[in-house]
């Protein structure tokens, strides 16, 4: 059997689009002699759709797009997900659903089993989980359909009671066949490939593993789906955050696989690469092409310049000089170097107009109170209001240049440099914001070299370092990332080697800036705790702060 | 039986502050001659906790704190609830518990089974579901001990396959008890004690309903904790947005039965004092005093400022009028005439000389293009970064003043008239906010009528009035109820009388403003679908839009 796998950046709720792009894999599957071709989860709503599945409307438009596909699979089946409707009197109205289309009709629907519901899944608030096994029958094979976590329950403490892969084994099954909507985050990548190895191991047949691949505002699928062998060996993987198709001969998988491309490895580049697809997808699927960005001189802004610039073309990244009495003479050559060594379009626009009018606005009213961080925010404020100006009079999407750290302890000014339609890199750490760089410039010197060496300042008052006010950024991260991935409490913390003072002092600033992170744009996720969707705080508690 | 109701407005994380208040409520419920106390669920931690329950040290916290209240149970039963571990090999963490403690000990903890996931509500995301039915037995009572939604499941459509009730009912409970954490909307607060009503009906046994009350961030729990008798009559009902405490003898619930407060049903009466709770715990619990609302003269910030005074006492809001040269005369005088009406501080801060500066600083790069909504953006901008650089200073909490109206369609600002630290009326619809300003006025004139009488505009240019650009506001926000609220579909709600293109037009306008909302404060929740946690969109999608 020759089984098409068909990895497809979807649009959530573009119906014709998406039924475009399946009807296009399917024509692609029958010429080159494919027998079955297979999609990815929820690929005609597109994932995530959200409460859009609270939606009849939209739930009907799904069954209506399968109903435009299911005539065309005559000579070829397909199995392509969408969410449908669950009949039975109790339980959620919905199912997370593989339709096996062929011979011109629905011929079988498979619903989910184990639904993800931590991190930035919430897929029991909409799908009831499936209770009945059922093999699915196909040209003298017995292929288990499985939908993405049917088949994560492998671990040694398992999240869930069932695990469907038990129960469809007595079914005896010829092979797997998963589809998926698993996005990417860097620290994952390898232990999807090692699940995905484990089943086939464990049940001794040939897995097929069809991903998302493309952006879908802050989530960032990869693609890479997989065909392995019934030993647990990878021999055909697709391509990494890019569209991709291929035919695979099921029955000869050891003699006719090519060499398997090496997977990229480098953390860092595979964060490059998810971030640049995450903003060119950002851009696309809104429907605009140009971005702005405040260029302080720092390498924040000069790293996502750089990834804007690879993702939407130079010529469409407009940077903003807007010096102030602080910014060093340094700053301002770094930042024009830069964009002269890429080509973009920039224009320098000092604050220090709208910034002394502001003063002077509110200079009754602040009764000779001394200069405090309302000044150095009111820097930031300015800045923000030229940038959001130019965003509004010209249709550009402005960029967020905050990093993770600074994310984290709330070293940002709410509607000034937080501003954004998109945090690009709000889920990279600052130590991994120099990485950033460094492999940006792997084979000439993009980013100046004086941005990524010298100490970094926020220029928002005379000789300010943000050593001044932070620990190093090294330990900073350390800590960061060990209260806010692996959710460390503050004993454990101390206990790996620092200070009670310096942990209980960052950990209460986490907390104690949840109000700014509820106001942040959408951050393109690369770790496994990102800010945003997957990591849902309460703003007024008091727990470590 | 005597059993004491202890409604009490905890603080998440706070647990020297919870586990003082439990404390304190059980040497009351001991000084009246009570035999049982009960808690409300999740009592210790707060609810919600949401993602600090992914933390083991906020999960270990609360076992400390469940300690500290243990050796105390001595001649009193106690009713706690509390997130507890789950042991199992296999399953989520944790379970959401009730403890049972007595003679100085932990006798009996009991779980909740059905486990809402939806709208606000995350709870499949921690806990394990309960799967074993056992009766508390205690003083001779056989009590079927729930946890809020454990009730919930009555519905002709229920949303879980089992049903809690069913399994205790075979071991003959006497009396049914619910510790809940059931946040308000004003068009539930009937349907809540109706389902507590068909429990007590069909099990033919008395109930026992002890609820949260206060706000946590945009969750405003309205208490209102009650006894029903056997024959399903609410026999004792707890304050509505106060903490309540009241013994009760379940032995002679008919006989000793006062009168029944009558239960304050005007809707919009409800929203306002759960508005005014809300912020009041808002600053209370994060530790501030002091509010700052810029005020137009319109009717939004006029309400939100009136709101504030009741909430936080009127010498604590701070108004600032920040006129510009499209403030017609009479928003100004409205304006002072409301502060003065309650004796609020205010100051008179003119727009036009930052306006300006901003304006000349961009003109170079606006290319002699006209004005259009940029100019109106940098108006509100303006007063953004005025009213932000006020709080800062003085440490004021910034109040934001949108409708649910506006939020709905993105009439609003991003960085402007968006800012701030609470949304107060985001979840009133403009025709909502009218009657909120009549009933505030019901005694004697606090906003001027004329605030109330004239039509809408947002002054950003010259004789701008709302219905330049959107639909009669009744009309609107039907057309926003259908779809928000009711998730009713674009043909649905043409079917009920509206024009195609307009439905068409408002539908996309809500879509295509998702990114506004993102980035918008918290906002208190008085509906059963609110902006903020309990209605989750994609931003990148292309459905209705």
């Amino acid at each position: 059997m020759k089984i098409a796998l068909a990895q497809l950046n979807y649009h959530i709720g573009n119906f014709d689009s998406n039924v475009n792009k399946i009807l296009h894999s399917i024509r692609q599957a029958k010429d080159q002699g494919a027998d079955l071709v297979v999609f990815a989860e929820l690929a005609i709503s597109g994932y995530p759709p959200r409460d859009f599945l609270e939606f009849t409307d939209f739930v009907d438009q799904c069954q209506v797009a399968l109903k435009k596909i299911t005539p065309v699979c005559n000579g070829i089946g397909v199995i392509v997900g969408l969410p449908t409707y669950n009949h039975a009197p109790k339980g959620k109205p919905l199912f997370n659903s593989a339709a096996f289309l062929a011979e011109g009709r629905l011929q079988q629907l498979v619903h989910k089993t184990l639904l993800p519901n931590y991190d930035i899944f919430d897929e029991y608030r909409y799908f009831e989980p499936n209770r009945n096994f059922e093999i699915l029958n196909y040209q003298g094979k017995r292929i288990a359909l499985t939908i993405c976590e049917d088949l994560w329950n492998v671990h040694d403490n398992p999240l869930y009671i069932t695990n469907p892969m038990e129960e469809l084994k007595i079914l005896r099954p010829d092979m797997i066949i998963n589809i998926a909507a698993s996005p990417f985050n860097y620290a994952q990548a390898s232990e999807r490939k090692a699940v995905l190895q484990k089943n086939a191991i464990k049940y001794q047949i040939p897995l097929v593993y069809v991903n998302h691949v493309g952006a879908q505002t802050e989530l960032l699928f990869d693609g890479g789906s997989l065909v392995l062998d019934g030993k647990g060996s990878p021999v055909h993987e697709l391509r990494y955050f890019e569209e991709d198709f291929r035919v695979v001969d099921m029955d000869h998988l050891d003699a006719n696989s090519p060499m398997l491309q090496p997977v990229q490895v480098n953390e860092i580049a595979l964060i490059h690469d998810a971030l640049v697809m995450g903003i060119r997808n950002y851009f696309g699927k809104l429907g605009f092409r140009q971005a702005i960005v405040g260029l302080s001189g720092g390498i924040d802004s000069a790293v996502t310049s750089v990834l804007a610039a690879e993702a939407l073309g130079a010529e469409n990244v407009y940077n903003v000089l807007l010096p102030s009495r602080y910014s060093t003479g340094h700053s301002v050559d770094d930042a024009k170097k830069l964009v002269l060594n890429l080509g973009m379009p920039y224009d320098t626009i000092p604050i220090e107009n709208g910034f002394n009018a502001m003063e002077e606005t509110l200079a009754p009213f602040f009764k000779n109170l001394p200069s405090d961080v309302t000044e150095e925010n009111l820097q930031a404020r300015v800045r923000g209001v030229i940038l959001m100006a130019l965003s509004n009079k010209f249709g550009y999407i402005l960029l967020n240049t905050s990093n993770k750290s600074e994310a984290a302890v709330g070293y940002g000014t709410l509607y000034g440099d937080m501003n954004g339609g998109l945090s690009v890199i709000g889920d990279v750490y600052k130590t991994k914001v120099f990485q950033l760089a460094r492999y940006i410039n792997r084979n000439k010197e993009i980013i100046p070299e004086n941005i990524i060496s010298k100490p970094p300042s926020a220029e928002l008052r005379h000789d300010q370092k943000d050593s001044d006010s932070l620990p190093e950024y090294d330990v900073l991260d350390e800590i960061l990332y060990q209260y806010i991935e692996e959710r460390r409490g503050p004993k454990q913390i101390v206990d790996m080697g620092f200070s009670r003072e310096l942990v209980s002092r960052i950990l209460k600033l986490v907390n104690m800036n949840e109000y700014k992170r509820y106001q942040t744009p959408p951050i393109l996720r690369v770790t496994g705790k990102a800010f945003g969707m997957g990591r849902r705080m309460p703003i007024v508690a008091r727990y470590l702060s």
